[in-house]
């Protein structure tokens, strides 16, 4: 059976991978995936084949993995954190569709989202609400309303994408819709380049965190009603009585 | 410095544990933990001290590790899945305040979600929000109050702790809220013992979710409106054009 595993690398760091996903790897003849990427695992995975395509050539970069897989090299497929979560496996699954001969394997990988919360401390104890401010797949209206019915329901909500060159204000804007249900001072934490050099957290407010310039390689968490910040840390209680 | 690691060990299998997490538990002393995370863990490191408080005791559990630290042991917490994401993380910076000698480190680990949505396919690959049904520490009418809007806003819901016991009826509840936004062929998906023997998953329509059985041991998944059964998987478009 041709083969073919999508794997979630994790944050960046070697150490943050799953052993299960550093076993797809050692077993795989080729390893596809964006520029960045790559990158991140070449020095780990001697003698593979790696084949990249650039940013925004999503569908061109899975058809590309199952032709090598369809052509009987074990192949994977990596992401960043996880596949799952804003990756590529959705797609694969897709387009594997038109390769009946190859078999998908996901392995799993954490997700900015958790390993942001453990750099913070603990902002995602309690129920949160993943969303991604990019909106060159989805409309801003839907994104918007999100947000909205987030912060009302009093969610922890994390932020993937929350900037980019063309959407340099879209953090503020996202700010003042939480702003609605959510209070000035709740308490909100910053981290960029999660696991790798140059990692830096920040915490603030939400008041705050809405005139912050983050880039896009930045995770937000904006706490609930009852999250504080604890010797540094941002951490949402979840009930236990200390 | 005295050390405490608060590490995520996955969901059960070894091979899913990070390599941070293992080398963590590696340079440990001491590990501390609920029985059966302790149980999941105890072959794969051998020479350790194991210790171990019952179901509800999370104090107590946290002040031992804490106390195990402070007597110059290194140190670990384990939790399954994240530690971060309804663990113990928050509970151990909280009462860590007591111990201001002791470093505190969270490992990250692969959490219920993240672990369980490969299995089905690619459920979360767009925005989503996770939801505990459990009103042991929370309030029902927070819980009822996150299901309704999470729904209302198209989120992709995945559900902790979706039965116990003494809660057999609280899915159907939660299906009947979340049924007043989603359309009652809403793609759903009940993966149980992720990474872990008698692992098993399960796609059906959130009417048929609303009636099916499902033990503490499941995760539940929800889709959005775009969520769809491709080849057996759940899987949720992201908006790439095949």
């Amino acid at each position: 059976m041709n083969k073919i595993y999508v794997v979630g690398i994790g944050p960046g760091e070697y150490e943050k991978m799953t052993i299960q996903a550093t076993k797809a790897l050692e077993s795989c003849d080729v390893i596809v995936g964006y520029t960045v990427y790559v990158d991140l695992v070449k020095d780990h995975f001697p003698g593979k084949e790696f084949l990249t395509t650039p940013m925004r050539r999503e569908t061109e970069r899975c058809r590309l993995a199952f032709e090598q897989a369809a052509a009987g090299k074990t192949t994977a497929m990596i992401c960043s954190g996880d596949a799952g979560v804003y990756g590529m496996s959705g797609l694969m699954l897709e387009i594997g569709e038109e390769f009946p001969q190859v078999e998908v394997e996901m392995v799993s990988g954490v997700t900015a989202a958790v390993a942001g919360a453990a750099v913070l401390g603990a902002p995602l104890i309690h129920d949160f609400a993943v969303i991604s401010l990019s909106d060159l797949l989805t409309p801003w209206e839907k994104i918007e309303k999100r947000l909205l019915l987030a912060a009302e329901a009093d969610f922890v909500i994390c932020l993937y994408n929350p900037s980019s060159k063309k959407r340099h204000d879209y953090l503020q804007r996202a700010c003042d819709l939480m702003l609605r249900s959510k209070a000035e001072d709740t308490v909100c934490g910053t981290v960029s380049q999660i696991g790798r050099d140059g990692e830096q957290m920040r915490l603030c407010t939400l008041r705050e965190l809405r005139d912050l310039q983050v880039d896009m390689f930045t995770t937000v968490f904006v706490g609930n009603s009852q999250t504080r910040a604890v010797n540094g840390h941002m951490v949402t209680p979840r009930g236990y009585r200390v």
